[in-house]
């Protein structure tokens, strides 16, 4: 066996290292901990079988289940093949030293020892916990071999880095079946991350089914919301994955949907609609008043006994005080109790708040803006204005987590998340024992802009780059390899029923009115949606939660895969490390986008989805036909005439400005190529 | 409002014409009996709603919820868009005459009239059932306009041809699960077919839990099986879409399954195990002993009591004797019976059995062998044998069913199925009260080769093809028209879950073990499997039930539309109408496959799946080299040497046998393409 250290492996990870040393690349994500190559490979045909080592335990039987049917997925055994059968006669033989804990706590130990030789492999973990997590493992290693579907002889060693890693999704804005969440949950236990925050409660819906206090659903979420039995039913899913489900409803803010109900508990006069537009929004609830503290304690009381997780997220983001300032009774209790701010409002509210959680057995979470050195120093905060926050929390003595960098929503490329790190930044500095209070992160996907269609594909397969970051090394942060292993991950994830990828083409075909979707997908496949907030900053028309979500800046992915290849390939071209076929590859693509308006005109009229993205799609033909231009000026050595390169920078400026909310993505490669053929500097 | 004929109408519906008359064609299928054009269109966006005429017909309720959730579908609109609302105010008005039977019946009227114009629509039917047909006609209108979603203003008159428009699914075979078959059923309500037949027992499984004889599934499932109030739960799915079904529960053969837990039931000793082999095998129960049919009659009852519909399928099919020659009582029965072969003893069972069906208030039916002239005239023959078997069955005063041309598992092409009538051949000559006996006919998905996950690419969208056949009037039978529309349907089925096309590139990653799967795509689009009932005599290995179904044979489609299209483009070269664009495409398909060999040649080193295909593989390629010397003769218009055609024709004559129980399907217009360029005579 071969002695890999973790730094050569990344190297080797890069495909095209890789395809030179090894019969495939170890497509591993999140990476893990310490891996080493060995000999040979295990081969999975329809007699493999796993079994548990000592007893039969009856927490691993569920498990082994999940996993062999997962296993069936990626290889087509039909139901009947691969068992679970006594260890001795096993090829994967599990063992668990403990059991679960009842309720999945947080830190529970998620380490695990996967040892696979051609005759057999071996897993071992301190808990179930642990099993699940080297078993997807396994499955990743999965891979169609010359003599079989086959695992390569590996010895892994492996354990998370921080113990909160999550998932949060926005229910609220957008309401997303439990049909959807369960197969989110399902990419989620795929890359090891162990929290699903569910944000229940906004503006814009109000979606769970309450007993003590109906109107709240029934008035408040258009008939959109999960029944308790539905609650339970994805608490047990999550559970069978490994994944805590950590509720989120957001108070005394993002409360609009709680009022069409109960007016009483705003601190403004009703009555009240469920909002449709984004944004922030005056209503909050009134924390003067003993009736809301006896409404939320009853009300918590009865979502606390729902939810088994022993933390409670309050939100606690976003109170604009208008209502505040507006209402004289509360502007005299402020008076009265001495408060100089809103701020300072908020933080009795949370105390109060705090106290009725506390009293009903959970822990309390909320965004920054509940922290206050006040409060007692078991509480969470989950940082949405980055690491400083973060770190100032811990100092204090507040466990805290980022979502600061980890926001879906905002579009960034993959690389950019996982550039972010829980410890970066201001955390960095932390001493020991306060970094010790950094537990994790979470991703976020608000959900402004995503309907159950389109949702996955802004999850994944980003997620996993983030979900990466929070599991492995620090050290572990080449980018390329991410983004080769990220793609693999991707595909491996459709056998979970994800359709990041499967919902593209239904919905161009939408927007083409056409089933001949080839020149919109040419375009698709190299136009992102704008990023951060602009999407709100540059819209023509006022979003709302009515409008439908079937756009092209709804169909395109976050990030352009067509992209970034072109980039790689300009980037080689001018540092001279281009071949021949990079050069033609290059060529090729200018070529097809300099034709694909033409292409693209014969549907223009006839879909009024795609009047929009006309300019969009005749700046395509025009970048490229500079791209062309100035690759013949490249390679040929001539120097453009003088004027040239300054019209074509002045249009490729233009060309970068968001059409209908969309970015070409072509343009900075083609400006590069441009200035190199001019013989200018590179400019940022 | 312009009236177009028919016959016009078809014309116009080939895509060219079309393009040029209308906005877009109408991509209806089943055709319509009679379509009027109007002018304009009526806009469907966020607004659009839907109410019912005269009353709050509660049965209307579910049907039009349903409704517009495909809609919303379709068009992405959220769930609070486009609402049920009063007659009055409603963009769609719906009427029905008449409320639904309890049980969906057998000819219940279907039909119903559409009328829509720019300011709104009508949809009058005498039922629900025809509500729910006109429904799926108003869907399959909408498309994207240039001002917004929009069906086009129409007057579509419609009616079934045929009362019986059914799939029966294997579920014994292969056993396929819930969700799976829901899927279906919704393609089966888009296409208007009304019985879903569920053929759930064979030798090879027996698939509904039966409390009275719970062996049967303990036993006899491998634990594969529906829970009773699964039955009950896929009925009220299929109910809900205007579906009949109708269990069949196969007897006396193709019943091992039943033998595992009950061997007394068997004409042979046991004991017996689940069949895991294809073929039709000895085991039949004892036609001889009276505790068959008291084990019948309480099985009958307890399924007659949770299948609702009038209809019992007690199969009948595939008796080889063997078991009844092997046993001297059951000999000696015969010869005490006066019965001279095995088809008089299986004849005196069914008549036993059909008097136990009768008992309990349903209507027999069976394959062809169950036809016995002295069986009552009530039973039904489901016909895999042929016009002839059905117009023999009409004759003597029994109703009849066509399967026969209708084996979706043959892996006919779609028009092989569309040109089969229930009233063609031999049945074509029937009287006019004997033709009324032919009810319609049935698509069979017999499972030998299909599985969860390739299934839906097996039925769909070729049933789409025999669901027009069974609707639409005979005179419907342009082939192109109908292959542009079901070209159409096939994507459209995709909104509502169908996996026929999305599960195409998963299985040719985990063939090809790569990600890249573009050369493996460019093979697997111009084969197809072998036909008929060649996949078994073609095997090298015994296929069996506990196989993978991973293949390429398993990856591909049935019917190659690459192939089809290049078969269109030499045929048109050939009769000299192709022009400039159509034959620099046939050029350019011919480089591609030239190429495609070396391009696959790197993975197939790294795949056991691959390695079957390597000669397919370079036959592509093969083919596609002479394809482009024959046309560079062809264009060039300069006669090859002597030899060359005759070498040619001989080595096409080896690429069209069977590779891995594939076919190239771009050898006979290869062929063609020769024997035009040597100036030799087109042979068939």
């Amino acid at each position: 066996m071969r002695n890999i250290s973790l730094a050569l492996l990344i190297t080797l990870l890069a495909p095209l290292a890789f395809s030179q040393s090894l019969p495939q690349p170890l497509n591993l994500m999140p990476m893990p901990s310490s891996v080493q190559m060995g000999a040979g490979q295990l081969v999975i045909d329809t007699s493999f079988s796993v079994g548990v080592r000592d007893r039969a335990d009856s927490q691993l039987q569920p498990i082994l289940e999940l996993f062999l049917n997962n296993l069936r997925r990626q290889t087509a055994m039909p139901p009947q093949d691969m068992k679970i059968t006594d260890a001795t006669q096993a090829r994967l033989v599990v063992h668990a030293e403990h059991g679960r804990k009842a309720v999945q706590e947080l830190g529970e130990d998620e380490s695990y020892s996967l040892q696979i030789t051609p005759a057999g492999a071996k897993l071992d973990a301190a808990t179930p916990l642990g099993v699940m997590r080297g078993l997807q493992t396994f499955l990743q290693l999965v891979h169609t071999s010359a003599d079989g579907f086959a695992v390569p002889a590996v010895t892994i060693q492996d354990k998370p880095r921080f113990p909160w890693r999550g998932l949060m999704i926005d229910v609220g804005r957008h309401f997303i079946p439990l049909d959807v969440l369960k197969r989110n949950l399902d990419g989620m236990a795929a890359v090891k991350l162990n929290v699903f925050h569910w944000h229940l409660s906004e503006n814009q819906g109000f979606r769970v089914e309450s007993k003590r206090y109906p109107k709240l659903q029934e008035m408040g979420s258009d008939g959109l919301y999960y029944t308790q039995s539905e609650v339970r039913d994805l608490i047990a899913y999550a559970r069978a994955r490994g994944i805590r489900v950590v509720p989120e409803f957001d108070m005394p803010g993002h409360s609009t949907a709680w009022f069409v109900g109960y007016p009483e508990l705003a601190s403004g006069p009703g009555p009240y609609e469920i909002e449709r537009k984004w944004g922030v929004f005056d209503p909050a609830m009134d924390p003067t008043e003993e009736r809301t503290y006896k409404f939320l304690d009853k009300f918590i009381g009865e979502m606390t006994a729902l939810f088994p997780d022993k933390y409670f997220h309050i939100g606690g983001d976003e109170v604009n005080g208008k209502q505040w300032d507006a209402n004289p009774k509360i502007q005299a209790f402020k008076q009265a109790h001495g408060f100089k701010s809103n701020a300072d409002l908020q933080a009795y509210f949370n105390k109060r708040v705090q106290r009725i959680v506390s009293k009903h057995g959970k822990i309390m979470i909320g965004w920054d803006e509940v922290l206050r050195p006040d409060l007692p120093k078991e509480i969470v905060i989950q940082s949405w204005r980055g690491q400083a926050s973060l770190a100032e929390a811990a100092k204090q003595g507040f466990r805290g987590l980022l979502s600061y960098g980890y926001y879906l929503n905002l579009m960034w490329p993959a690389w950019q998340h996982y550039a972010v790190d829980p410890m970066g930044d201001a955390a960095a500095s932390l001493n020991p024992e306060d970094s010790q209070r950094i537990l994790g992160g979470e991703a976020c996907m608000w959900s402004e802009y995503v309907s159950p269609e389109t949702i996955d594909s802004r999850i994944w397969p980003r997620m996993a780059a983030i979900a990466e970051r929070l599991w492995s090394g620090q050290e572990v942060k080449d980018v390329s390899s991410m983004y080769a292993r990220m793609q693999a991950v991707s595909g491996w994830l459709e056998w979970l029923g994800l359709t990041h990828n499967t919902s593209y083409d239904p919905m161009l075909r939408r927007i083409a009115g056409s089933d001949d979707v080839s020149a919109l997908r040419t375009l698709a496949d190299v136009v992102e949606s704008v990023k951060d907030y602009q999407r709100e900053e540059v819209a023509t028309v006022q979003a709302t939660s009515l409008a439908p979500l079937n756009r092209l800046v709804d169909a395109v992915r976050p990030e352009s895969m067509a992209a970034r290849r072109f980039a790689g390939l300009i980037d080689a071209l001018l540092a001279g490390k281009a071949d021949y076929v990079d050069r033609q590859e290059a060529q090729s693509l200018l070529l097809l986008w300099s034709g694909n308006a033409s292409s693209l005109q014969s549907l223009e009229a006839q879909s009024f989805l795609l009047k929009e993205v006309v300019p969009l799609s005749r700046n395509l033909s025009k970048v490229a036909d500079v791209g062309l231009q100035a690759l013949g000026y490249f390679e040929s050595g001539k120097r453009p005439p003088e004027s040239w390169a300054a019209e074509q920078l002045a249009m490729l400026q233009e060309a970068q400005q968001q059409q209908a909310q969309l970015l070409l993505m072509i343009v900075p490669s083609v400006k590069k190529l441009v200035e190199a053929s001019a013989g200018l500097p590179a400019q940022k």
